[in-house]
């Protein structure tokens, strides 16, 4: 298994303290899973590595690594909508599934320290695994970060650094201090081992329907989510599982779209913007470090790009807690954003939307 | 299936609204589930009701109210622990389990609203499910119960009452206008619907490990986990698939330990205490309904009752958020007893702990 910018095509050993490639491209992982068998599914272990078999995993490190994370159940919910129950994790949020799978990296080539930029759910769930893991942790946080939050990172015994100015100061902060001292950056957006966790949501749907529903909507900023789940598609898609592709229905905030506005001019690189503040704290990037990439994929298989209404959120939010779900902001803001496409375009007949995090992550 | 009353041995239709026999005495089900058998798991449910064939359920209903609790990972922690990650569930405790049944059943017999005291975690799933199940709820909690919890509660579409006075002064007022307005009481403690979700805990550990580890820790409060696992180990004791019953090891406080005092002098009722606070509110029960019960179920087993010390809950709660799990503080109080047993009589070769509620929870 090798990194392969994907900017060059410059090689490297997946070993390397580089967080990306010289030219300032992201690797990519050079790896092709086995055709994708249900028959092949290791049963024996309870949560998302029993797909271990089509994930890039170097050993079995994983195994003490590991809190449990996926397996989160589809729910019906009204008679045309499946929810993926994704905050039923360890740290409460989809991230989970990657960084499970970046942090069993880290201990498998032998890091022991890293750090990483994060106002939110990635930066708690990189602090709470390198605590299993046994590996140093710090991580950056912008001015203004709620103190809750901070003391759930510094729980996992990360040590929480506080950068003031933006979050675009704070991850230059964490990169100048990643080369400065050599650690290892353990992004949620630079390193593909994490995306290697995440493709496990789309394996999991199929396992548990045998199919997938027609429509997929999916939160989008810096594309944690949305890359695994295309990448883990076309993977049941060459494997023969898929009958055709699904609709896809990518989810930014009308705050924050650099994808949405890019993809009306079929532009390749992600729009210039300014982004205004948004409740849908979990997609407000401003410059996705991979947009050529989420956009490259928008356009091989036609897919939707949505921005969602800042006015749908708390009325979404109230609709799914009463009934019965209490969920994050950013989750909230997806569920809007089906509502406003089925106003629009009429309901569709079989859609899948992630419920990826708890309600009290998001409240302050 | 009928009700039984636990004192009189007066029985009832299942239907019935009365809360408690006219006796005082509280139902039990007259319900023998038929062996249990791992081959006949129904594997097409993602969830708890995987195991609806041993569990007492009128019908479907259940189809339709659940939100896929259940089927929570088993995680070894350290050498010697096993910890079920039991607050990977729609409301983030364990709750869930016994509120999916109960709301499934009062939808069962045509209930349109329910009542219910509960300062925690019963009263918020308790809520949800009758959210997800359309069923009208009021939620009665004590005076100085946190704005938080209430805004929780409410989410879900259920009024919450504020009762000036004691926590027992709550379950008054919620009791009478109960009776005064012939309402369901849907309380955890009272209707034992509530157990045949908790047992589903038991089952689950068996499917996973097809074992049973020969010490298991439960919080005692009320009972609600108590009861649930003890009638779930002595199905599968039953069923022929225990050559063991284990040990086990029921965890109270030291600061409300009415059946820890009973048991030391193996009495029959539990011990009239006065509570002083603690941190482990989950199982600050000062007078348990189903103490009887419980302490007829501590002789027959031969079992362990702890008090836990409220000095070492800070120092449990820090040491599992070090190594990945951020738990609330009745959770962390189990742990802590863990390690004070661990202490007293060496460490316990093969443990179960449960992880019963997330650490978000119970923080203000």
């Amino acid at each position: 298994m090798k990194y392969v910018c994907s900017r060059c095509g410059h090689e490297a050993d997946t070993a390397t303290r580089a967080a990306a490639c010289g030219c300032g491209g992201l690797w990519d992982l050079d790896y092709r899973p086995p055709v994708f068998d249900p028959d092949r599914i290791d049963r024996s272990v309870w949560g998302m590595f029993r797909y271990h078999e089509w994930m890039a995993l170097e050993n079995e490190t994983w195994r003490d690594i590991s809190l449990g994370e996926g397996m989160t159940p589809v729910v019906p919910f009204g008679g045309n909508i499946l929810l993926k129950m994704d905050y039923f994790m360890p740290t409460l949020s989809f991230k989970d599934r990657g960084a499970a799978v970046l942090i069993a990296h880290c201990r498998s080539i032998g890091v022991d320290k890293v750090v990483q930029d994060s106002s939110g759910n990635a930066g708690n769930s990189v602090a709470a695994y390198c605590g299993r893991a046994g590996i140093g942790c710090e991580i950056f946080v912008p001015q203004g970060t709620s103190p809750k939050k901070i003391a759930m990172i510094a729980s996992h015994g990360a040590e929480v650094t506080v950068v003031p100015g933006s979050r675009d100061d704070c991850a230059d902060a964490c990169r100048e201090k990643a080369r400065r001292e050599g650690l290892f950056y353990a992004s949620h957006v630079y390193n593909p081992f994490f995306y290697e966790g995440t493709k496990t949501y789309i394996y999991e749907v199929y396992e548990q329907l045998r199919r997938i529903p027609k429509t997929v909507f999916i939160p989008l900023g810096n594309g944690t989510l949305f890359i695994g789940i295309v990448k883990g598609l076309e993977h049941l898609a060459e494997s023969g599982c898929l009958p055709e592709f699904p609709r896809i229905v990518a989810v930014q905030s009308e705050c924050c779209d650099p994808i949405a506005k890019a993809a009306v001019s079929r532009a390749s690189h992600p729009a210039e913007i300014r982004p205004c503040p948004t409740m849908a704290e979990g997609i407000a990037i401003g410059k996705p470090m991979r947009g050529d990439e989420i956009l490259a994929f928008i356009y091989k298989y036609n897919m939707e790009v949505t921005a969602t209404p800042e006015a749908g959120i708390l009325d979404a939010r109230a609709a799914l807690a009463a009934q019965g779900i209490y969920a994050e902001h950013t989750t909230a803001a997806t569920y809007a954003a089906y509502l406003e496409y089925s106003r629009k375009n009429g309901t569709p007949p079989d859609s899948l939307i992630p419920i990826c995090g708890a309600g009290l992550k998001s409240d302050k």
